[in-house]
């Protein structure tokens, strides 16, 4: 497992549904934004990564656990972590807690293809940086 | 004044927020549905303009009004026309419907771009079918 | 495995992301609207079901597959099964296809609350009419 | 006119379109953080004016001119500010800049209502702290 990388964010209506709690999917977009700063942290970003090292990650899979529901102006940590890598895809844990309380966790597959979308060996400056 | 479009969605989760209504960008999205419709109505697409006419249509100004608040499952209609055309640009009058209440008005002034975002002379086949 | 549902939906630009295809999340959007539609089918709604039975139906996990990459203006189907209930949650299959490609297939477990967010007993008439 | 507030944001994914920049919608939802952010800067929140105060803020109107566009992992400043209050409703000027371009431009209404919106005259906490 790699180190573990926290990014918080603050719930706002956008979020929500009729239902008073945030919907179901925008949870991935939180996943995705905390990977996202993930890859801004090690100095790198999906523009620069399509840019120079013609790379675009996808998700290739996701399976999430909605355990708590989080509310409006909540502020939420998500947590992520790089379970394993192949040549081409790797798995990432992600959770999200509100303080002590386990919100979500997921678990994801995400490859790394060209421009083409074919297949790409996931860039050394990547694994290296996020290992 | 164009001929009217009409087009009809329904409100689902991911619309509403915990206010209880429709989340106040979410009508914007139902507008451009609807002008999709009308373009996808006279034959044409947004990938068709883009492909055989290298043209993209960019939303410059919007102004919305909102007048009452739509709810989960509500059935909306969308009345788009257009008022006038320029050289790069058109002017889109819309509004919706719950049956006879009025939701929101919106007047939205587009225009049309190449590929590089340059101001592009509005396709005749576009200008001649929403007339 | 109960009798299977089939929703048709269009892409448009709020669904797509600047990778030009659908954004990852908004695929959990189109299940949750075809996951309505098969509710609408059998005379009840989301509105109904809170009213007249004080029940609301929540996601407890989802676990998607994407397989390939839906793009603007795309026609998607999403079919949808269940493939069992308990007690107070039910499991659904859910795919969706462009004509003959498989784009993604999703499994997800889904629990009744009361208003409260206890679980509830799921209503007879839904899982009668859905089964 | 008020002091003016300040708010970051980042462009994820979710925030753009196939069209290669962020969706029109979504800086209405730039627009709506920046205003919570105001609010909670001055030690309420959206809860708690429910909660505590009887008191939504709704948006009546919206314009909005599109100037430049914003790309995938843009930084963005939002600034908001209050020209005019009336007795249940006020206007806010807000603009979205990417260092010294201005991106976009909006005024709003807004107005306060009571939970079965009615209006209702801004709380002085607001007005006063918000001034």
């Amino acid at each position: 497992m790699s180190k573990e990388f926290t990014h918080e964010i603050k719930v706002y209506y956008e979020d929500t549904d009729s239902g008073g709690v945030v919907y179901y999917s925008n949870y991935l977009k939180y996943l995705e934004r905390a990977r996202t700063e993930m890859i801004n942290s090690i100095g790198l970003s999906n523009r620069k990564l399509l840019d120079e090292y013609n790379t675009l990650i996808i998700v290739k899979s996701c399976s999430i656990e909605y355990i708590k529901s989080a509310k409006l102006e909540d502020k939420l940590q998500i947590f992520s972590s790089i379970e394993s890598f192949s040549k081409a895809s790797f798995i990432v844990i992600q959770y999200i807690k509100r303080d002590n309380e386990l919100i979500i966790n997921a678990k994801l597959k995400l490859v790394t293809v060209n421009e083409e979308g074919k297949p790409r060996k996931i860039p050394t400056v990547l694994e290296k940086n996020l290992n």
